[in-house]
C-alpha cells in the first residue's frame, strides 16, 4: 500500500507535539549513516519517551502504511538506521534512562536509548558492569538490535548471550514482552533471540533486561609485537585452543599500528600487535598472563608492555576503541567500507593470510584489526567519496572475503549486522534459510512497515 | 484438511521398506510418556537413517496432510512426543552416528539420535566434552527440541547456549542449515535459537554442530549436608552472588536424600544437601573450593565429603542422575507429575519455602531437587495411577508452584519444555507473546502438521 504520509505525520504530531521534527537538518542527521552508504532521509524523526508513544507511533504507521527505522547513536556501519523507503525515523535518544539494577540478580533493566558507558557508569558502585563493548558508544538497544559484540565476546559473549528479557513494540502496535528475570526458560519459542538482532525489522525495542557480570578481583592488559602477521595469528590460535579463558584478544596489523601512533599519540613499532586482557582472582590473572605469555613468545612476541593500572588499562582501550577514528584519518576525508567476517578459530590464519594479500595488492589501503579470540576481523577500506572506481574495488575486496568466510565455513557478519552492506550475501550464506526469514518476517509484518528494504527480500 | 493415512503410509513403507513399523506393540512404545500423559498412539513409527528420508517423509506427510512427531529416546517428563492427534512419529534411533569432531574448533557434528553420553564416549581421546548434561541419557535432537540443561547449565549454559548449527527439516520438506561453524554472527534473524526449544513443531533437526569444552586440568567434587533447608538455600544465593564460577550446584531435600539411600545404597543423613562441583586449574579449583566451604559454613553446613577422584565423582554424579528413578521407588507402581519452575536467583528461597509448606500440607509425597544455581528447581510429585483425586491434587500443587514463578518473575519451565503440560500455563506467562509465537507456527507449517497440539493452541 501506498504510504500515506500526511495524515501520518498530523496524528504523530498530535501525539508528541514538538517531538516530531521535520526540519532538513534533523532529518539529514538521521539519513547519514558513518560509512560509504548514500544518504537517504526519514520524513520525519520522532522522539518518543514511553513505550506507549512508540505503540502509538506503530499504530498510527500501521494505518498509513508509513515506514519505521529505529534509530539509537548511528554508529552502525552497515547503514542499518537508513530510511531507504523514507518514513518516520523512530530516535530513541530521550529513552535513555536505567530503568533498574538488581545486583541480587545481576540485572539491570533499561531503555533502549542507553548507552553502554551511560550503563557502566551507573553500575560503577555495585561492582557490576555490562560486558558488551563494542568499541562505539552505541545504545543498547542499537546493540540488541545488531546482535553486537566486540572485545570482550571472547569471554563474556555477544549480545545474543546477554540479553535476558525484553519489552517490544510490533508492527501493529501491540505491546509484548519476551523472556523473564530468570536465567533461564524452555517456555517456547525464544523470541528474545529472535529480535536481538532483527534490526528492527520485526519490532521495536523499547525496553531490555541485561545480565550483568561481577568486577573481576584483578584484571591485567598487554600489548605485544610480533615480527610478522603469522606469528600474531598463529599465537591466538594457540591460545584459544589451550583454553585460557581470555577476557580480550585482539590483532590489529602494522598499519593499524602507524595509525595508533598517529591518532592516540602512541609509539609502538609498525608491526602487528596482540592487545590481551585478563579476568580473574589474582592468582587465576598471574596464571592466565603467564600461559599466554609462553605462548605468545614461543610465536615471537616481543616488547610486552604491561598495563595494571587502571589509568593505563582504560588509555589502552581507548586506543583500541578509537582504531575506526584513527583509520580513517590515516587517509584525510576518506569514507569507509569495514569488512566483518567471522571463521572458526583453526580457519583463522588463512582467512588473515588471503585477505592480506589482496589488499596487498589493491590500490586502496585497508587496515584490518580484530577481534581474534571469537575468529572475527575487520578490514577499514578507505575510499575517496563519489571516487566510483574506488567504491566498486572496495565492493570487490569485500566480495572476495565474505565469499572466503562462506568457504571456510564462517559467517559474512560477524557482529556489525546485514544493514545495507551484507544482503547480497545473505542468499549465499543462509541459502533457503532465508527464505524461513523472510516468511518470519511477513508473518509478523505483513506490511512491511519496520525497517523495509533491509534483511530480507520482500517486494 | 483431514489426514489421508492410507497413501501416506503406503509411500512412506515405498521409502523405508521394513524401517516403516506399524505393530502394536512399537506404537505403544513411542505413545508413551516417562509421567502422567496419558498414551497417545501412533498411527506408524518410522526410522529414517538419513536426512534425504527425513525430508522425504515431511515431503508425504505434507501431502497427504498427516502429523510427524519426533522422537529421540522418549526420556521427556512433559509428554513432548506423544503423537496427540496420531500420524508419524519419527524415531531417531537410526541416526545415530556422529559425523565428526573438530578439536581444533571445538566442534562435534552428530545427527539428532546420538545421546550424550555416547557423544562424551566418542570424545574422551579428545581432551574435549559436551558439558550439557540433563541427568537422563537423553538424545541430543531431544535436548535441543526441548532446550534442556541440567546440572552443569550453571557453568557452560544451557542448549541454547551450546547449539552452534543446526540442519532442520521443515514441514514442506525442504531441508534448511541455520548458523555456521564461526562463533558468532550478525547474520540475520537467529534461525538456531528458533528451534532450539521448538520442540519439533517447527521442523525436525536432522544434524546438530555443538560446541566442546575442555576438560578441566583440575575436578573437584563435594557434598555437605545442612540442619535446614533454609540455610542450604541461602548458601546457594550467596555463593552465586559472589560469583564464585560453580561448574554445579544441586540441592536435594532430606526425602531425596532417603531416597538416594534407598535407591542407591548411599548412607546420606536425612538431611537437605548440597552437591558441588569445581573445574578449573589446581590452584582455582582450590580457590573455589575454599571460598565455597566458607559460605557453606556460615550457613551451617556439616560433614563435607569430597570427592576428588574420578571413580567418587562418578558415584556421586551418578546418584544425582537417578534421581528420577530412586525418587520414583519411593513409592513403588507411583506414575510422576514432575514441577520445573525456575526464578531469579534472589527469590529462590522464598519459590522454594512455599512449595515446601504446600508439599507438607500435601496428601501425596514431593521430594524436592534443583538446579539452584541456575533458581531451577523440581518437585516430583507422586500419584497412584489412574487415582483422579491425586492427579489432581498434583496439578493444583504444581499450578500454585507456576503462579509462583510467574509472581517471582520467573518461568513455568526452567529445562523440561512445554510439552503437554505448561500448554495451559503459556498465555500467563508470555501474554500477546504467545500469539506471536502462532504466527511463527502458521508461517512455518500453515497446515500444523509439525507435533501439532503442542507450543501454541492453533484450530
Amino acid at each position: 500500500m501506498t504510504p500515506d504520509l500526511d495524515p501520518a505525520l498530523a496524528a504523530i504530531a498530535g501525539l508528541l507535539g514538538k517531538r516530531l521534527n521535520r526540519t532538513t537538518a534533523d532529518r539529514a542527521v538521521h539519513g547519514t549513516s558513518e560509512t560509504h552508504f548514500k544518504d537517504a532521509l526519514p520524513d520525519a524523526v520522532a522522539y518518543p519517551e514511553t513505550t506507549a508513544e512508540v505503540a502509538g507511533i506503530a499504530l498510527i504507521c500501521a494505518r498509513h502504511h508509513v515506514p519505521m527505522v529505529g534509530w539509537g547513536i548511528g554508529s552502525s556501519l552497515e547503514g542499518h538506521a537508513l530510511p531507504v523507503r523514507g518514513g518516520i525515523s523512530v530516535d530513541f535518544s530521550l529513552m535513555n534512562k536505567v530503568l533498574g539494577v538488581q545486583p541480587e540478580n545481576m540485572l539491570a533493566v533499561v531503555q533502549p536509548g542507553v548507552t553502554r558507558e551511560a550503563l557502566n557508569n551507573a553500575l560503577r558502585a555495585t561492582g557490576l558492569f555490562f560486558p558488551v563493548d563494542p568499541g562505539a558508544n552505541a545504545t543498547l538497544g542499537g546493540m540488541a538490535s545488531t546482535r553486537a559484540s566486540g572485545t570482550t565476546a571472547v569471554r563474556y559473549g555477544t549480545m545474543r548471550d546477554n540479553v535476558r528479557a525484553l519489552e517490544v513494540v510490533l508492527a501493529d502496535g501491540r505491546v509484548i514482552r519476551t523472556g523473564t528475570a530468570a536465567p533461564k526458560s524452555s517456555a517456547g519459542y525464544d523470541l528474545t533471540a529472535l529480535f536481538v538482532g532483527a534490526e528492527g525489522t520485526l519490532g521495536l525495542i523499547t525496553e531490555l533486561t541485561l545480565k550483568l557480570q561481577g568486577q573481576p578481583d584483578a584484571i591485567s592488559a598487554a600489548v605485544c609485537a610480533f615480527g610478522d602477521f603469522a606469528g600474531a595469528v598463529d599465537a591466538v590460535i594457540a591460545t584459544i585452543q589451550s583454553g585460557i579463558p581470555m577476557a580480550r584478544i585482539e590483532f590489529v596489523d602494522e598499519a593499524t599500528a602507524r595509525a595508533f601512533n598517529l591518532y592516540s599519540g602512541a609509539s609502538l613499532p609498525e608491526k602487528p600487535h596482540l592487545m590481551v586482557e585478563f579476568h580473574g582472582s589474582d592468582s587465576a590473572v598471574a596464571e592466565q598472563a603467564a600461559a599466554f605469555g609462553d605462548i605468545a613468545t614461543e610465536f615471537g612476541a616481543e616488547g610486552f608492555q604491561w598495563a595494571s593500572r587502571p589509568e593505563d588499562r582504560s588509555a589502552l582501550w581507548s586506543m583500541r576503541h578509537k582504531a575506526f577514528y584513527a583509520t580513517m584519518a590515516l587517509r584525510p576525508g576518506a569514507t569507509a567500507l569495514v569488512t566483518d567476517i567471522c571463521v572458526p578459530i583453526a580457519r583463522l590464519a588463512e582467512a588473515v593470510e588471503e585477505t592480506r594479500n589482496d589488499i596487498a595488492r589493491a590500490s586502496i589501503p585497508g587496515p584490518i584489526v580484530g577481534h581474534v579470540g571469537d575468529g572475527n576481523f575487520h578490514c577499514t577500506l578507505l575510499i575517496e567519496p563519489g571516487n566510483a572506481a574506488e567504491l566498486a574495488e572496495a565492493k570487490a575486496l569485500a566480495a572476495r572475503m565474505n565469499d572466503r568466510a562462506l568457504r571456510l565455513g564462517g559467517t559474512v557478519t560477524g557482529e556489525h549486522g546485514v544493514g545495507m552492506g551484507k544482503m547480497p550475501y545473505m542468499r549465499a550464506e543462509h541459502g533457503q534459510g532465508w527464505d524461513v526469514m523472510a516468511s518470519i518476517k511477513r508473518a509478523l509484518d505483513p506490511e512491511n512497515l519496520m525497517n523495509p528494504g533491509k534483511m530480507v527480500q520482500i517486494n
